[in-house]
C-alpha cells in the first residue's frame, strides 16, 4: 500500500503529455495552447481615443482656450474618411480611431460647444498624445501575445480571433474508454433483482470526463470471467485512457490485475492508503494509461478526483493539474478510524471572507445519496484520528462547488 | 444610467425560468433538475458489510471467543448463493452483501484463523448489526433522494443511474443567437485593411456560452444599415436569447436601439454605470431576451460576466446565478477615475489560506492581450476613486480561474 502523495507522483511521472494537433480555433475552448501565438497586426490597429470628446491637433490648443470648427463625428467602430486641417476638430467616441491630422483628444467634460455644436471651445491645454492609445501600443505586429502552455479560456478565443489565428496547435485531448466489471451489474433502465445492482459508475465517470471537456466511450459491463474481461480490456486499450471500475477488491480473485498483466500492462501500484478507494490500480502499456478503480461509486469518483483528474489534466497540457485546495473552518468534530488519508464528502461554502467545511454523515463509503449532496472533500491526514470543531482544515473543492 | 446592482436586479426580474423538458439522464450534466427524484429501490439493496472480515450470526459470538467454520467467501459485487447455519461464518469484503443467516461482521483485525483459513476464531464479542449497514438504511424505496432545483453534477448522474431514473425532467437550456454589428468588422481569417478590425466578440461570447453548457449560433455580422440589421435581428429573435455586440455606443446613431424598438422589443435600460461596458442594452419580447453589448471585446465579456451570466443561469434553473465573489488582498494601488463601478481585469490567486488580487495594467478598456491574461475582476465601488495596497477588496472570479 502506498501513500496518496506517492500514488499521485508515480501516476504523474508515468503520464505523458499528449501529442499536438492543429484545430479550428472555435473548437479549442478548455484545451491548452501547444504553440506561441504571434499577432499579425498592431493592437490597437490605429491611434485610438481613450475618451468621449474631440479629436484635434495639439498644436491648435497647446495653451488651451482654442475655438475649433467641428468637421465630423467618429463613432467607435467606424473609420474616418476625412482629414483634419489646422483649426478643425472632430467629435469622437471612446475606442474610435483618430482622423488623420489629429494627435490628441480633449474629453467632452473639458470643452464648451457653440453654434449648435459646429464650434468647440477647448477649455484646457492639450499635449500631444493626450487621451490617445497609439497604434501598436498594446501589441506590435510580429510580437508574441500568448505562450505555449496557456489554458484556453474565453478571452483567449477572442484574442485568437483578433490575431487571425484561425488554426491553432493544441495538445490533443485524450479519448477515454469506460469499462465496468461485475456479474451483478445491470443497466440503469433495468430494475435489479436480488443480488443485482445498477451500473452507475460508468455514467458518473462519463459525466466527470464531459465536465473536463473530454469525450468518453462507455464499453458496457464485463462479466467476472477472464475471457470476457480480456476481450473488453483489449477494446479499451485502443483508447488513450481506460477507466475500469470494480473487480479490484475481490480479495482472492484479482481478475482485473491478472488480465491487465496478461496483456502486458505494467502495473505501478495496486493499493493506495486513501479512504475511500484503497483498491486502486494504475498501469501503463505503451503511451496508454489504465486506471482500475473500486466498484463503489463514491470510491471511484473520489479516486478520479484525487488521482485520475491530475493525470488527465497533465495529458491535456494544463499548467495546473488538480482542483483547488482551500483552508476552511471545520464546523464539527470528525473521526478518522481508517488509518488512511481520508477524503470525506463534505459541504464547503464561502462566507465573510472564509471557507467553511461540514463533513456529511454517511453510513460507510457506499452512501451515494449523501455523496450527491457534497461539493468538496475534507482531507484528513493519515496520522490524524480526530479533527475538531473550529479547526482549520484542508479541503479539496470539486468542480462547480459553488453551484451545489 | 442605472447602477450595476439595479441592472442585475431588473434583468433577473424580467428573466423567466425556462420550461422543462424530459431528457435522457446521461445528457443532463450541468443542467438543473425540474422534478423531485424518488428511488425505486432500497439503498443499500441488501444488508451490507462495512468492513473486510467475517460475516456471522451474532448469536454464535455474543461473548466472543467462538470458533466458526468458514463456508464461503463473498467479494464486493457478488451475491452469496449459500446460507449460514449455526456455527458457520463466511469471509466477506467491504461493501459485500451479508449471506442469509448472518447479522453481523467481525472485522479481520479481530479474528484469528486456523486450519488454513477453514476455521475462524472470533476474539471479541459480537452484537447484532455490528459493522452492517441494513438494507434501506440510506434510502428506502419510494423515498425522495433529490429535490427539484438541484444542480446536476457528476455524482448526481451516478445517483440517477442507481435509482433507475433514465429519463429526467430538467429546465431546457436556452439556445443563444450571437450577432455582431459594424461595417468595420471582418472575419478572423481575413487580414484587416485600414479601418477594419476582426470580429472577435462573437467567438468569445460563443466560448463563454459553451463553458456554461449552452449551444449558440453565430449569425454573422450585420452592417450598420437599418434594413440589414433588422433582417438579422429578426433571425436572432427566434432564439431564447439574442446577444448582440456593437452599435450601442454610436452616440448620435442609436441604430441597434431603434431597430429593437421598431420590432417591439421592450427596452429596460440602455446605459449602466459599469466600467467597462457603459452602453449596455437589455430588452425583452415575449419570453425572449436581448442583450446589446458594447463592441469592445473586453467590455462585452465583462458585461456577460456581471449581467448576462446570472440571467442565463436563472433561465437554466440554477440555484446560484453568479460566479463566486471572494475577499482578497490587493497587491498594489488602484485608481478609479471612471465614476462608475469598475470591474478591472486582474489576476487572482489563493496562497496560505488567503486570496490575493493584482489588477493588470491596461491601456484603456480595449487591451485584449492584457485581458486574456486575467482570471478575475477587481470590483471597485462607484464611490471609490482609489484603492490601496494591502486593502481587502471584493473580487469576482471567472470560471476556471484557478487554471489560468
Amino acid at each position: 500500500m502506498i501513500s496518496v502523495r506517492d500514488a499521485i507522483e508515480i501516476t504523474l511521472a508515468n503520464t505523458p503529455r499528449q501529442k499536438t494537433i492543429e484545430t479550428e480555433f472555435t473548437r479549442c475552448i478548455g484545451a491548452v495552447l501547444a504553440e506561441d501565438i504571434v499577432s499579425d497586426i498592431d493592437m490597437p490597429p490605429f491611434d485610438r481615443s481613450m475618451m468621449d470628446g474631440y479629436a484635434l491637433a495639439s498644436d491648435d490648443a497647446l495653451l488651451g482656450a482654442a475655438r475649433l470648427q467641428v468637421v465630423g463625428f467618429i463613432p467607435a467602430g467606424s473609420y474616418p474618411k476625412f482629414k483634419l486641417q489646422p483649426g478643425q476638430a472632430a467629435k469622437i467616441m471612446t475606442g474610435a480611431p483618430l482622423p488623420e491630422g489629429a494627435d490628441a483628444v480633449r474629453e467632452v467634460e473639458k470643452v464648451r460647444l457653440h453654434d449648435q455644436g459646429r464650434v468647440v471651445e477647448i477649455l484646457e491645454p492639450v499635449k500631444p498624445g493626450l487621451n490617445v492609445v497609439p497604434r501598436g501600443a498594446e501589441v506590435q505586429a510580429g510580437e508574441p501575445v500568448l505562450a505555449a502552455g496557456t489554458y484556453i479560456q474565453a478571452p483567449i478565443i477572442g484574442l485568437l480571433a483578433a490575431t487571425g489565428k484561425v488554426n491553432v496547435k493544441i495538445y490533443r485531448p485524450p479519448n477515454i474508454a469506460i469499462l465496468a466489471t461485475g456479474d451483478e451489474l445491470v443497466d440503469p433502465h433495468i430494475k435489479p433483482m436480488p443480488g443485482q445492482i445498477r451500473n452507475s459508475n460508468s455514467f458518473q465517470l462519463q459525466a466527470l470526463c464531459t465536465r473536463l471537456g473530454l469525450n468518453s466511450t462507455i464499453l458496457g459491463v464485463a462479466k467476472d470471467d477472464k475471457n470476457a474481461l480480456r476481450f473488453q480490456v483489449v477494446q479499451g486499450l485502443k483508447y488513450d485512457v481506460l477507466l475500469m471500475t470494480g473487480g479490484v477488491s475481490m480479495g482472492d480473485l484479482d481478475l482485473v490485475q491478472d488480465v491487465l498483466k496478461d496483456l502486458g500492462v505494467k502495473l505501478f501500484y495496486q493499493k493506495v492508503a486513501i479512504k475511500p478507494g484503497k483498491p486502486t490500480v494504475f498501469g501503463k502499456i505503451g503511451e496508454r494509461l489504465v486506471f482500475a478503480l473500486p466498484g463503489n461509486p463514491v470510491s471511484s469518483a473520489t479516486v478520479f478526483e484525487v488521482i485520475v483528474r491530475p493525470a488527465l489534466r497533465k495529458m491535456m497540457g494544463y499548467p495546473v493539474y488538480q482542483n483547488p485546495q482551500v483552508t476552511a473552518i471545520l464546523t464539527e468534530y470528525f473521526a478518522n478510524k481508517s488509518q488512511r488519508e481520508n477524503y470525506h464528502p463534505s459541504v464547503c461554502w464561502y462566507e465573510d471572507g472564509q471557507f467553511f467545511c461540514r463533513p456529511l454523515e454517511t453510513r460507510g463509503s457506499g452512501d451515494i445519496a449523501s455523496f450527491a449532496r457534497s461539493n468538496a472533500y475534507l482531507i484528513c491526514p493519515i496520522d490524524r484520528t480526530e479533527m475538531f470543531e473550529n479547526e482549520r482544515v484542508q479541503v479539496l473543492l470539486r468542480e462547480d462547488f459553488y453551484l451545489t
